[in-house]
This record gives C-alpha cells, sequence and structure tokens, in this order.
C-alpha cells in the first residue's frame, strides 16, 4: 500500500486483531475506489485512519464530543458510535488530512448518514466486509458490493439496524436516515 | 358498545371489512384501556375513528395535509401514512372530539412517535392484534399485549418496522423516533 508510514504510525493505538482489521478496510477501499472510479488515495487514508480511535478512553472521546461541539445527540447514545466523530477530528488535527471527503468518511463509518458520498459508501462498506470479518449474510454483501455501490449500501445499512433491532437496542438517528435517503432515491417507492 | 351511534356514523366510509376491523380495534382498545387503567370511552371513540378517512381520495388527503399544515413530510412518504393525520382533523372539525389524547392516538395509529400516551400505544397496538387480523407473530403480539403495554408497543413497532425493511421500504421518521424512545426508556442499553 501507498501510505504505510501512515500505518505504522496507528499501529500501536490498537490490538493487533484491530490491525488487521484495519489493514483490510484500507485494502478493500482501494480496490472499491478503483471499481467506482473513486480516489484510491483517499480510500486508503480514510481506511487506515477509519478506526484510529476505536479503543481511546470513553471519558477522553466522551470530552471530545464536548469541547468539539460533535453532535451531543451521540452522549445519549451508546459508545461504541463515538469513535467516527472523534477519529475525524483526530485525523484532522493530529494527521493533519483537510480532506472533508476522507473526514466524513472516517465520521460515519459507523452510523451511515443521509447524503453520503461513495467515499463515505466505500468505507462504510469496507467495514463491514473487509476479509477477516465473518458473520452470517456476509457473502451476499461482498457480492453486491462487487456489483453496486448503492444496493451493497442499503444491504450494509440494513444489516446493521436489523442487527441492533433484534436486540432491542436503540439505532442512532443517522442510520434511519441513511437507510430512507438510499431507498427513497432508488426509486422503488411503490405508490 | 356505547358509542353504537358514532359507530353507524363511519359505516358508509368504508368497506365492510375495514368497517368490522374497526369494531375490532375499538372492542380490543376498550380492553386494553380496561386492563390499564385507561378512559375506556377515549379508547373506544379512538378505536371506532382512527380509519375514518382510510378510504378517503388521495388527493383530499394531500390537500388537508397542506392546508391543515400537517407535518410536511408525509408528502414525501406512502400515501398510506396519511389517514391517521388527517383523521384526527376530521375527528376534531366534523365529530367534534376535541379531546387532544383521543386525536393524538388517532393521529399516530399508523407510526406511532417518541412520547406516546398510554391511549395512543393502545390504539396502535389494538390496530395491529384485533381480532380480525392474522399475520406470522400476531400470537406473541396478543399475548405481550395482556402483559406489558410498553412490551407489546416495541414489538408492535418493530414488527412494523421490520416489515418495512424487509420489503426495501422507506420508514417514516417518527416509527424510528418511537422504537428509540421506547428501547431508551426501558433503561436495558447496554453501556
Amino acid at each position: 500500500m501507498k501510505y504505510d508510514n501512515l500505518l505504522e504510525q496507528i499501529k500501536d493505538r490498537m490490538p493487533l486483531k484491530r490491525f488487521e482489521h484495519t489493514k483490510g478496510v484500507a485494502t478493500t477501499a482501494i480496490h472499491l475506489a478503483e471499481k467506482y472510479g473513486e480516489d484510491q488515495d483517499k480510500a486508503e487514508i480514510a481506511g487506515i485512519l477509519h478506526d484510529v480511535v476505536k479503543f481511546a478512553d470513553y471519558e477522553w472521546l466522551k470530552q471530545m464530543i464536548i469541547s468539539e461541539q460533535l453532535d451531543p445527540l451521540l452522549l445519549s447514545f451508546h459508545h461504541e458510535l463515538w469513535h467516527g466523530p472523534v477519529g475525524s477530528v483526530v485525523a484532522k488535527n493530529e494527521f493533519h488530512f483537510d480532506d472533508e471527503d476522507i473526514l466524513q468518511a472516517i465520521r460515519f463509518h459507523t452510523t451511515g448518514r443521509a447524503g453520503m458520498s461513495n467515499l463515505e459508501k466505500i468505507i462504510y462498506i469496507s467495514d463491514m466486509i473487509e476479509p477477516s470479518r465473518s458473520f452470517p449474510g456476509i457473502d451476499v454483501l461482498r457480492e453486491k458490493a462487487e456489483l453496486d455501490l448503492d444496493e451493497a449500501m442499503i444491504s450494509c445499512v440494513t444489516h446493521s439496524i436489523t442487527f441492533l433491532i433484534e436486540k432491542k437496542q436503540p439505532v442512532f438517528p443517522d442510520s434511519f436516515h441513511c437507510y430512507n435517503d438510499l431507498i427513497q432515491k432508488r426509486g422503488k417507492v411503490k405508490e
């Protein structure tokens, strides 16, 4: 990969298993960027940095959400959702990437949102289907990712929402808005 | 029932099958109101009127949403969602019921919302489980309705959301907010 140096810089921030996942996301994101005509460098950078604060202290993440004036609704939801938005701040302030598309891809990689760019979709999908992931139904998601970016995104966010609903867990509103946005743009709403 | 006269007034507004459904909703709502200590008269009235404009002309419903300044987001979603909000206006203007709880129960009986009253939950649930309804999983919903109003409401709104997602249909945001609100109030969010 082109950004091996960046990869080395984040290695100590996470367990080896998560580091392998990170490499997998970057590799998958490069592949999908090539397939769908998006910037492969941006895909690699966003892939490498998407989980940069995944193992940060929750209290610190919370303080970052407050001090950086990130969406305060995050604090009413599971801390698992905090590392995306805070990661985008760290990518900017600490790693000095200021490309808004890279930063948004990191910010929304866990929840999705309405109006995602192709790069954001690529990171969201890559996070779910990279080679080290394994869960029932992943083969279908991988197949869809090779065929149609939006259909793959619909399937991935649907998978996330369904997973949470089955566990009777709250779903961050951005994920619902992401789902509705993609479904409504798909233009197959029955009249 | 106490409001047979009201029932007669709405009979010609719908096919016989829907009229039987309406009677079923009213009867179920009275039963649940008694069980959960809510006003049985209100439950009966809201049950009778919940589908009062279900078979109204779509263009008229649309104009009512605009002229009555109902949530304009409704117009971006399936017209199946329009009869609740418009029905509450008709219940007030034509049938002269001005009890806000009755009107809200009619308004949100299809979508639910965050912060539902017990009467609203009773009408939403009754609409789904009344005796003439039949679909896979309804027995579980009926059992829950006898045990715990909030758990029944969670199961019913989850059923609706899952049904729509499986069909890749948009989900009106109030339904998601309803789900999240109930789940978060349930206090079982994993930390």
